[in-house]
């Protein structure tokens, strides 16, 4: 297969690359795409050395792509994808663009194949915080339809960008010296804290985060009817966000039922040690592929048995982005 | 007034000091007590140094003591404040020991202090997270009356006392310097991660925080029909505890009515400014006396118009121990 990276500097772009050698996707010929500023750069592909290309708008016209990933941001994806497109290559797009056009599947493979299947050229990887929960529900959801979601996010600094990562780990350092920091790539300061996620706020009060998750789970769940309350915030963890969930079902389901449905869902791990008191966490999670799930409890406030609590966490460059991506293009191929 | 503070040398006692100091609480004399390993120390009130002397039965016994703080945990609170009671003190006792007696206030002056002014010796300071969860809901359940809470925390480490706050110091500089990190006194990385309160697990797969924060907010808010479903998490923060609020009221209240309240609230101060994303976070609680409220809005997953979603920020030393103590000294002062 002849494959592109639209964004192939950025955080997402550089994970991309690392799952394409991971999960050892037979890839012809790679070609790494930035904008003009970043263009230049050399990353390392199965050990040889690709440079980043400028993206200009007649790279794709014969150039004989079978896959495209773009993860620049939307305003590149729309204008880019659909030439990428029309030059013959499928689109899979890390942007939230065509998230929402009703002629794009959003894709996450272990709960949608068959939508991913039916694409018409553009396939979405959804919301990092929309997949993690998804991944964490969509086991519960096929036992006791999900009515309401109540969500609080934990999440890591890495779905800002390399910069923002970058600022983290210089923040970590000037903590660790003793001196104030200042916030440069995010709005306030980021270690020893916590704060509002850093989307624009909606006339209803929501951030752009917490918007993309309401819309994006019940595209996902194929169930307009599901409500989801999300609180998104931002927590000093390098890439893995955790997700503390409240759920009411139509009909009641079991801690011991739940339990069963997670440990048998592909793409989840079960972590749920109330002796040891091990739960999911970000360093656990971090760099790798599985959706972590435990804390599984009934909820004290639901006593009809219609509500469960559980706390999720997955890698937000790996499932919540490059990962899905791959495996999208995976599903294409069988 | 002659007072006393058993467990001077941890977190909460430090704390103590401090806000007897800054409050200028007539005090004529101020003995410290803790335990024989942490005797010995001196600690300074009013730039005079006070040795912190060994906690023993038969140091309250005609010491004539007004006041005994107790903050070095439930065990000390059991076997030695009735002593100091029957010496002829009255009790303000931070640990979790008495909360749920029936003959004991759980105070917090700004909500309960007609149940501080009924005490029979000794009053509770409740539950940290607690305490700024109903500073932010009190002025809410008067306009609506509240039926159900959801809240996820964002707890800050100095709640697993001085030890554990120096553990953060070390991980941030281990992290910055590189270097992995092996907790010793709490039970999982502490830096760059988030992870489920670290106290024990009961039969229902609640946390004993959880637990607390349960059982604590309805008898602070007098109303045992409230219900609350509780997730304690612990993230990298020195020492302000942040809580997402998920609200069920009886009766519809609106955002703008929930502003008004809160704004007119003794000791809350309204942070929800969704023009510039700022609303309450751990970096401006930290060191005041104020329970940060913002982010109030409209629960979408609740269009009934009985649904509220906040998020909540307080200073856990202060606030959530020893201001809310030396405020209870104060109530019975007047």
């Amino acid at each position: 297969m002849n494959i592109a990276i639209v964004g192939a500097t950025g955080a997402v772009g550089h994970e991309l690359v690392r799952v394409l050698e991971q999960r050892r996707t037979p890839v012809t010929s790679l070609r790494l795409f930035a904008s003009e500023r970043s263009a230049g750069a050399t990353l390392a592909f199965r050990h040889t050395p690709h440079k980043v290309e400028p993206l200009t708008i007649d790279v794709f016209d014969g150039a004989g792509f079978d896959f495209v990933f773009f993860s620049a941001g939307a305003s590149v994806s729309r204008e880019f994808a659909p030439v990428a497109m029309r030059s013959g290559a499928v689109v899979i797009d890390n942007s939230s663009a065509f998230r929402m056009d009703a002629d794009v599947p959003l894709g996450v493979p272990e709960i949608n194949p068959e939508a991913i299947r039916a694409h018409r050229g553009i396939i979405a990887v959804p919301n990092c915080t929309a997949i993690i929960l998804c991944m964490a529900v969509h086991p519960l959801h096929r036992l006791g339809r999900i009515r309401r979601i109540v969500v609080s996010t934990y999440q890591a600094i890495s779905g800002a960008g390399a910069r923002a990562l970058a600022e983290l780990q210089e923040q970590t350092r000037q903590a660790a010296a003793g001196q104030s920091v200042t916030p440069k790539v995010l709005p306030h300061p980021v270690i020893h804290n916590v704060f509002s996620h850093n989307t624009a706020i909606g006339p209803d009060g929501y951030n752009g985060e917490e918007t993309k998750v309401v819309q994006e789970t019940r595209k996902i769940l194929a169930d307009e009817a599901i409500l989801v309350s999300p609180t998104c915030v931002r927590v000093p963890v390098p890439r893995a966000h955790a997700e503390s969930i409240n759920l009411t079902f139509e009909r009641p389901v079991t801690v011991a039922q739940a339990r069963e449905a997670l440990s048998r869902a592909a793409g989840v791990r079960l972590v749920d040690d109330r002796e040891r008191n091990t739960f999911p966490m970000p360093v656990d999670a971090s760099g790798g592929d599985d959706v972590l799930v435990g804390r599984i409890r009934e909820d004290l406030s639901q006593p009809d048995g219609r509500g469960l609590n559980l706390f999720a966490c997955g890698d937000q460059l790996r499932k919540g982005a490059a990962l899905d991506a791959v495996q999208i293009l995976e599903v294409l191929r069988d």
